[in-house]
């Protein structure tokens, strides 16, 4: 593009407008001016209209996830939309055991929303997918009129290389398997429905939202390939609905302990207060794994010895129940079953 | 998840609601009811968070391209929103020179849509991926609430499989590269256009909203490798401005013969009356090839001979100038200069 041509953005008082979606100039500035220098990297400077890339090391198959994200607000306490994007889908590849390589990034921006915010966003989100080593390699820009979208909604796609003879997944699980939770839960709904709703306690609760192919690579290193029978990050619908997803995949029951499922005191608190349970609230930098119980101890040792796993936990087993039902011993000496998420409990939470 | 426990759907006369975006039963429901029998392939069955994949072919390297789908109205004569999102993500990928492999899907759905046409959309979407030959391995459904969002919203991203040695993009442009054009422009964008100002024309103009994947592979079949040095999908800012994307790609100018372009006279027309240019109204089912001069003839035939490119016409080439600009002989024997789309022309048109 000829900068001679156009006035530069006004990225402190400007404002997206319809142009900025019609694919011409002003489009092109917008990429050129904001995104660009955002996402940095030779990839998407190709500026063709896909991105060419390097394929995985050979024998590895590609694994592939997409999510969009619609969270409102769309910056909250320990994270914004960006960076959510970013975390969110890098996740989702991570489970599968593979390493994510690439990101896309597509956005419906809303006519009127400043363009210094969304410069705050994809700066947010540059630096997340820096942080990650993961770059954004391509993109889509499109804008929908005032009042037909709310500011930003961002969709993401990851690509990664799953090593060979790697087999993680929802039906990989076994009797015997033991259940274990990277850390405590409930810290990203409850942070985003505090921003929501303007409450305020005591100790700002913040979101949990991190990238975990750091924390899975450790995981797997430290145990024999083929132990670890399922990966799953417990988002929307939370840890109740996560486990209950496995259980379907994988025809088994489960039972967890309820004492040993850790939640922060003022999570806990604030989940009282906005009459959520904090099994059914989302998280962004939790993750589940299922590893055979015989290496339980050692699968511990290593999330633990991860900064995004310190506080990891044992929280029940996976055994043979014709039913599937997911089962937890409460900490009244109880039993109940733990179903699936079935009210909205948190709208638009990542 | 246990069937029992839900009211099934009701794709008759349901509406999308708040909780089918929660990640919950409902959710599941809508995914396992709706989604999946309209996609239905065994990548998506295995209902990870991420699909498993077998990788492109050793030496082979990746492309990934992005695109959100806004269009308004959500159907329109020649297509849908459903079909668009396959085709012009498809297009992307193909316009590298790879070989489209993967699609994923997420989907923005406002409160309140009903589920009857979301399932109408998904069908077609369904259709346009299994006539490609390219499955929808995975996907994301999130809500917004009524007014917060416009009906359905559709980011796709695709992955591609590109040869070794293939090298196609804007900066490969070379001066003396004969410029192709794979048929008449201006069929979508007036198609959309008509329908969202309910205008009748004699003739209905239908989008021309297709997969270009199959014309691609058989232009490059035809020709010797290396000799097809740029291919791009004229999508919004239409020709124009994807011409000009490529002459600053490459620092080169063009020269185009403004009487070679072809525009179908009720095309022209519906312009005309609409105070539009078909040089920067958008297309769905069209590319534009640079290639070696000297193959030319033998592209033009070979793209011929595909039922997507009947009516391929050579419509100028590229020229070394320092200043890259499109310049267009016209029909009254003048010469003038074609810029960048700077306008908004036509907003949400795909
Ligand atoms: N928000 C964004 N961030 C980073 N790069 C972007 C963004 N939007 C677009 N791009 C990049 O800009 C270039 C042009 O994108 P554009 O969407 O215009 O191409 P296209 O998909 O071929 O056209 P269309 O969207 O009309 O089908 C591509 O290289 C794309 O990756
Ligand atoms: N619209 C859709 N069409 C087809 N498959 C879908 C669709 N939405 C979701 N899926 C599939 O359903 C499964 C569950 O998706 P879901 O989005 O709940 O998982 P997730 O991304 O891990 O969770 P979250 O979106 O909360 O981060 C995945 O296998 C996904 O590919
Ligand atoms: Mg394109
Ligand atoms: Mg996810
Ligand atoms: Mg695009
Ligand atoms: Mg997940
Ligand atoms: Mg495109
Ligand atoms: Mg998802």
């Amino acid at each position: 593009m000829k900068p001679g041509y156009v006035r530069p953005l006004d990225l402190k008082h400007g404002r997206i407008d319809m142009n900025h979606g019609a694919g011409g100039r002003a489009a092109a500035q917008l990429i050129e001016q904001l995104f660009l220098p955002a996402f940095d990297n030779p990839w998407l400077r190709q500026g063709d209209d896909g991105a060419v890339l390097p394929a995985p090391p050979p024998g590895h198959r590609l694994v592939m996830a997409t999510d969009a994200h619609v969270v409102s607000p769309i910056f909250f306490p320990g994270g914004d939309l960006g960076s959510l994007a970013v975390h969110g889908t890098l996740n989702d590849v991570a489970m599968s055991g593979a390493v994510p390589l690439y990101l896309s990034a597509a956005f419906v921006l809303e006519e009127g929303y400043p363009l210094a915010e969304l410069q705050r966003l994809a700066r947010s989100m540059g630096e997340a997918a820096r942080a990650a080593g993961v770059p954004i390699v391509t993109g889509d820009t499109k804008v929908v009129e005032q009042g037909k979208g709310d500011g930003v909604f961002i969709a993401t796609t990851g690509v990664g290389a799953l090593p060979p003879g790697r087999e993680i997944g929802g039906r990989q699980a076994r009797p015997g398997d033991a259940v274990l939770l990277s850390g405590p839960i409930g810290d990203h709904g409850v942070a985003v429905l505090s921003k929501r709703e303007s409450l305020a306690f005591e100790t700002e609760i913040r979101s949990d939202s991190a990238a975990l192919h750091g924390l899975v690579a450790a995981l797997l290193a430290a145990l024999p390939e083929g132990s670890v029978h399922v990966l799953r990050d417990p988002t929307r619908g939370g840890l109740a609905t996560t486990l209950n997803e496995i259980a379907g995949q994988s025809g088994l029951g489960m039972r967890l302990d309820e004492a040993a499922i850790p939640v922060r005191p003022q999570v806990e608190a604030a989940c009282e207060l906005l009459g959520l349970d904090p099994l059914y609230v989302a998280n962004e930098g939790k993750l589940v794994a299922l590893v055979d119980g015989a290496v339980a101890e050692a699968a511990l040792a290593a999330l633990r010895d991860h900064p995004l796993g310190r506080e990891a936990c044992r929280i029940g087993e996976a055994l043979a129940d014709p039913q599937g039902f997911v089962r937890m011993d409460t900490r009244f000496g109880g039993c109940r079953v733990v179903d699936w998420l079935s009210g909205e409990q948190l709208p638009r939470i990542c």
